[in-house]
């Protein structure tokens, strides 16, 4: 039997540093995850508090494939608390998380070879999805300038079907303001393409409030998620927010490519969404480490980086250092003990200058990672 | 936005059934579920106390992409139990329930274009997926003589890439014997072409075990889930074994398109596959309904159909009654209030006449279930 062409899609660069870190842990050395992309934290109680309930309850069936309606309209109603958003809970589909939602979102939209462009640096997973559905994802490189986000100068004659932007960025932090938000939306709908927001990181902002499509269009595609805020990762469940006019096609996708996402955890996704003590005391967190990593980062000799507006990423240039940031990850991980992932994942062009440094994990780890970076960049 | 070509995916017919049974039973009316593709009980009590108990100890964070190991070797034991095949637990692919693995299956697998041969009638999603993918679906109309199962000379000019068969099959409920398997792989091998066996309703077998694709080659992509002997269908947890040299290509999809299966589920999955005494209870009560069907159908006066050898359906020719299964589906539950599927969902060609009457649920609601159709047929 052989493969595919299209499923060919490169490999997870960081997954080499994880297998080398999980390779030094085996032989006893104690290692700092600066790599991963999750919050160490769980569901929140009540979250499992809810599902276990429900487990005594009754069978956890399919739900309907656009979700459970409770969760669809508790979701509505969170735009109206964050955002002033007044969201129609027949628009909000759930997914199998964010994941899911990609999927869903490039299967509703896009025809073999269409072009969906991508800022880079960016989420790796973007351009392998894309690559396995047979589109065609186009790399748009970005600036400092524009703090590594896209502006409409980057795709004007790029004859796009669609472009994905996420704000705040993976790996970058950085965060589109209502006005570049506007100016990428009124691009793009002026190409006739697709504009879809990735929002995952929305929840987890620092100076202000991340800025919703939805308080520009209500024609684009808006992908979420209870991963990252809501710090349930592995639970796969998100959702997105679709044109009114799309509904019916994504639901008839979902009922064949998904049937429903899980049962269980659209439950517990439910009652994470009323935990605010617990996601706050998290956010509490997430703020301590970021700023013991600009201080700390900078103090140790990594000084090329923009303060994250959100997520919980910095992304260092470090071409004063190397030309090589996998092997510079590889020898971070070797003598100071910290996993990092180098930028070659995030942008395959100009990674191999950069970093990105993971701060979801505790506030002592972060304290006890930095002290370590502070220590290999003296030694180097 | 438009949307795209390929999304343009059929609707299920049974949600228009669906549909109407709920909105009779918010008018009062009590309606039997006979239109259900799901077991009537949730998953086994060990399984939601091994969830509970994992959620108390920690956070259920993202597993790697091919699953729990321990999970995936527990499976692995089970070929040796079921089936006495000797199998590495590195072939196990930890999938978001047989749906994920049909996604994983074809983009592992198939370019843009290639042709996949499906028997007819068979689950209506395997189209619908395979259409989302930009993928050629081929029905293979098979025969009575047949079992309704395809047989080698139903696709011997085809120029297929690739075959998708079920056994136990939904609709039908009929099994390929080790010879017919045989000649099938045999058959799709010699054309160069994958062979893919949906064995999802393993375990729910009445008269003989059903045969594995791995008993026969190890050349195969096999699909399978915790939904329906394991009674976990809305958990979104399922399995593949795939040859060992694609392992590595699967993993790197499932890493970019699903990162892994939900956490929770795959715990309560492991949990449940220890759960024998709760499961072998689920079985009794499919055995009493599937002989309770056998017997009432054909008392009703609907005799056309085979025994099922395996799964929770009878699908049965009603061409003697009408032209219009979608009529008489409607007519049965305006009348009789039992929900019933028209056979157009699994046949677009045929499904004109047959209707697939499920026995997944209680054996008070079959006999209740029966006793109104056998009333039905003799008012009509």
């Amino acid at each position: 039997m052989r493969n595919s062409t299209r499923s060919q899609v490169d490999p997870f660069i960081v997954m080499d540093v994880m297998q080398a870190a999980a390779a030094a842990e085996a032989e006893g050395h104690h290692i700092i995850h600066m790599e991963v992309g999750q919050p160490g934290t769980g569901a929140p109680k009540g979250a499992s508090a809810a599902l276990t309930a429900a487990m005594e309850q009754g069978a956890l069936g399919y739900t309907v494939a656009l979700g459970l309606p409770a969760l669809r309209k508790r979701i509505a109603l969170m735009y109206a608390e964050w955002y002033n958003v007044d969201l129609d809970p027949s628009r909000v589909v759930i997914t199998s998380g964010s994941s899911g939602g990609f999927i869903l979102t490039f299967t509703s939209l896009f025809d073999t070879g269409d072009r969906v462009g991508i800022g880079a640096p960016g989420y790796p997973s973007y351009r392998q999805i894309l690559k396995a559905l047979d589109l065609t994802p186009v790399d748009l490189p970005t600036s400092i300038e524009n703090r590594l986000q896209p502006v409409p100068s980057d795709f004007a004659d790029m004859d796009l079907q669609g472009l994905l932007v996420a704000s705040p960025g993976n790996p970058t932090g950085t965060m589109l303001d209502h006005g570049a938000m506007s100016a990428l939306i009124d691009a793009t709908q002026g190409q006739g393409a697709s504009f879809i927001s990735d929002e995952i990181y929305h929840g987890i902002e620092y100076e202000k409030k991340a800025v919703t499509a939805l308080e520009i269009s209500n024609d684009a595609y808006v992908i979420n998620s209870f991963s990252k805020y809501f710090s349930m990762t592995g639970w796969r469940v998100g959702w997105m927010v679709v044109p009114e006019d799309h509904v019916r096609v994504v639901e008839r996708i979902a009922q064949n490519m998904f049937i429903c996402a899980p049962h269980a955890s659209q439950v517990a996704a439910l009652a994470a969404m009323d935990c605010t003590a617990e996601l706050e005391a998290n956010m509490d967190v997430y703020r301590a480490n970021r700023a013991m990593m600009i201080t700390g980062l900078r103090d140790a000799g990594f000084t090329s980086f923009a303060p994250p507006d959100g997520a919980f990423y910095v992304y260092a240039d470090v071409s004063s250092l190397t030309t090589d940031s996998r092997e510079l990850a590889r020898d971070i991980l070797d003598k100071a003990g910290v996993a990092v992932t180098p930028g070659l994942d995030f942008d395959p062009v100009r990674g191999h200058q950069t970093l990105r440094f993971s701060y979801a994990r505790s506030t002592q780890d972060i304290a006890e990672g930095l002290g370590r970076l502070k220590a290999y960049m003296a030694a180097r």
